[in-house]
């Protein structure tokens, strides 16, 4: 079934037939060469690769929930027993479950039989370990599924997970693609409703309204900030804080679409803007065009961070990097810092994030998302006014 | 800044002042009497109880977040430099940072000369551990800590976090309070619109966007389902399906103000329904009567489910409890379960969730939030009307 939002035909729910399927396989080849027997996945983004699960149920702390990728065949989904009709709607087959809770064994036993069933009693077992990731069960029962299965050696399966996600499908693409374009409409139609004297709380409940309106299935991820020529702070929740006249605002948003997100920003003046938020704009938007300019296959995160830095001509601010991967997840590895040497290649999807301090506790964020292609990158969001837009 | 809804008007954000004060000096005696010196928090509600910091930001997983609760005084944040401003507004004021992000060292080693400052070289280190949570830091990071600590001896902190977040302050219930009405007003409204036809993606849409237009700050968490009498799961989003004539549908929600959750659901049949969807919803209408009577303070969960057990009559469907804490988490400690023996007590809010097959691959459920009080127990949602409500 399509969607239709106001920007045009969503594209297809789901993932084409086979993509999970090609996905494990290239995961097998890189398993074989480093030795891996099967890998065990407990975080959302991870399960839902591989087997095409998605469910807000995560949200609940109560349930882990496993998959097992063996050295070959289909994932192995080990489950609470409420998720097993949803999980035999993916192509999964081999599906075992436990009633859940029951904290006093919440599914280790079943798991530690079934790595055994899997690859024996002495798999190399690669897991989650390396930067942004984390294993979601609890730690005591981490320590008693090893307890169980003596014999493992535990591999770190981050440099495989990541190699592969990195690099999107066309069904990613086209869903991160739909999802930049109707929130860009969005964004591009605030000047029409947005004024001083609105609290921000007010802003931000609008602004979801109309990401839905527009064709957006939720807007996980929203935060902003505004103040008199600046913001202090990007990653706060609205405030309550009335937009008065010489306020610059900038909302930052993860809306998704199917599972995916965007992740971009925009700056709005209330009523005038002073010189220093008007420059620090177009340093940032021509910031954003060198960047767009390196993101060539070939080229490194760490070049699109000096790109970007050569036009700022000083260290950016406090955000640590100046963009990210992009994808199942608000931000995915990599990070354009000055010392991140992932080469860049065609499929991945980032964003383009430098930020500039423009006085003490007054700063400016411009953020853009991109896809790169082999016959050139292709901006994912309408690129942002020249110009600070000013709100009179 | 009061916002109104169309429900009255809403609680304050924030919480009073002292409150956070008032969860650490608790855990602190808690703390004294198991031996800990220190405990180290790592997710999102568990930085938020002690310190008040409420970002979106927590959905990137680039960085760690830490908070150090010592034996006495103010926790202890560590966290990454882009988070310092947000977390100076909280009543922190030992802040420490780093920049991130830097995978080679993600705060690791200024968390272990932390830990050194607050408690020396071989402190008692209070860790979650336990049901229901997690380590929020990469395993090889998690590895790398211990490595810098020789002399911490490690212990569960999940007993001493547990009991005191059960156990909600009036400002908490206050906030978990008004999203129940809110979104109860916003499920009693959808007869006026709810239509066969109209496909679940746009029902789903239709509803997020009228719990924000009642108040909700953000609407997380939205599952349904929709079939012929009755349906196979609760915890997929939309598939695109027609509502039809016939269908049951549900929808389940965890809505959010000022970052406390609801989590309730609705049933409304599609046309007439057949005795089977009649009698299953009187009979889990009735259920959750007699897990309201059974919620006072001095019984145990298990009293709850042995109550609403009765009322079935039979084992429960796939589900696996009869309901469950509620507050920060859509999902927290206790589960309504035959041998969850937790207490109630005055200020716990739970739900009730009651469920039932009434044939292979059709179910229902009934959902409803409460708050213990010494004065008696007392609703939160608006009842759940008496009969299965029909949508001409």
């Amino acid at each position: 079934m399509i969607q239709a939002g106001m920007t045009g035909s969503a594209p297809d729910r789901g993932l084409p037939a086979g993509e999970c399927a090609a996905r494990c396989t290239r995961a097998q080849a890189l398993m074989a060469a480093a030795g891996l027997d099967l890998i065990l996945l407990t975080t959302e983004p991870e399960v839902r690769y591989f087997s095409g699960f998605l469910t807000p149920f995560w949200q609940s702390p109560t349930r882990p929930w496993f998959l097992l990728l063996p050295a070959d065949g289909r994932p192995v989904a080990v489950v609470p027993r409420i998720g097993a009709v949803a999980m035999a709607a993916t192509w999964v087959t081999d599906i075992r479950t436990w009633p859940s809770p029951r904290p006093q064994d919440e599914g280790i036993s079943l798991l530690a039989d079934t790595v055994r069933d899997l690859a024996g009693t002495t798999p190399m077992l690669g897991v989650s370990q390396g930067p942004e990731s984390h294993l979601r069960l609890p730690l005591t029962d981490w320590n008693r599924l090893l307890a169980g299965l003596p014999g493992a050696v535990l591999r770190d399966a981050t440099p495989i997970l990541r190699q592969l996600r990195m690099v999107k499908s066309p069904a990613e693409i086209a869903k991160i693609a739909h999802v930049c374009d109707l929130v860009s409409e969005v964004f591009e139609g605030m000047p029409a409703w947005l004024r001083p004297g609105m609290s921000d709380i007010e802003v931000f409940r609008r602004f979801r309204i109309a990401c839905l309106e527009a064709g957006a299935d939720d807007v996980p991820y929203l935060v902003g900030g505004a103040g008199p020529g600046g913001y202090g702070d990007i990653i706060s929740p609205p405030q309550g804080r009335p937009l008065a006249p010489g306020d610059v605002l900038v909302l930052d948003t993860g809306a998704t679409f199917d599972g995916y997100f965007c992740d971009f920003d925009r700056n709005y003046a209330l009523g005038p803007a002073d010189d220093a938020a008007r420059d620090g704009y177009r340093l940032l938007h021509a910031a954003t065009e060198a960047g767009f300019a390196a993101a060539r296959p070939g080229n490194t995160c760490a070049d699109l961070f000096a790109a970007m830095q050569a036009v700022l001509g000083r260290a950016d601010g406090d955000v640590g990097r100046m963009g990210h991967g992009l994808g199942m997840q608000l931000t995915e590895w990599p990070s354009h810092t000055a010392d991140d040497e992932t080469v860049l290649q065609p499929g991945m999807v980032i964003t383009l994030e430098p930020s500039l301090d423009l006085a003490p506790g007054r700063m400016m964020v411009h953020e853009e998302n991109l896809v790169i292609e082999a016959a050139g990158t292709r901006w994912l969001t309408r690129r942002a006014p020249a110009e600070l837009p000013v709100i009179d």
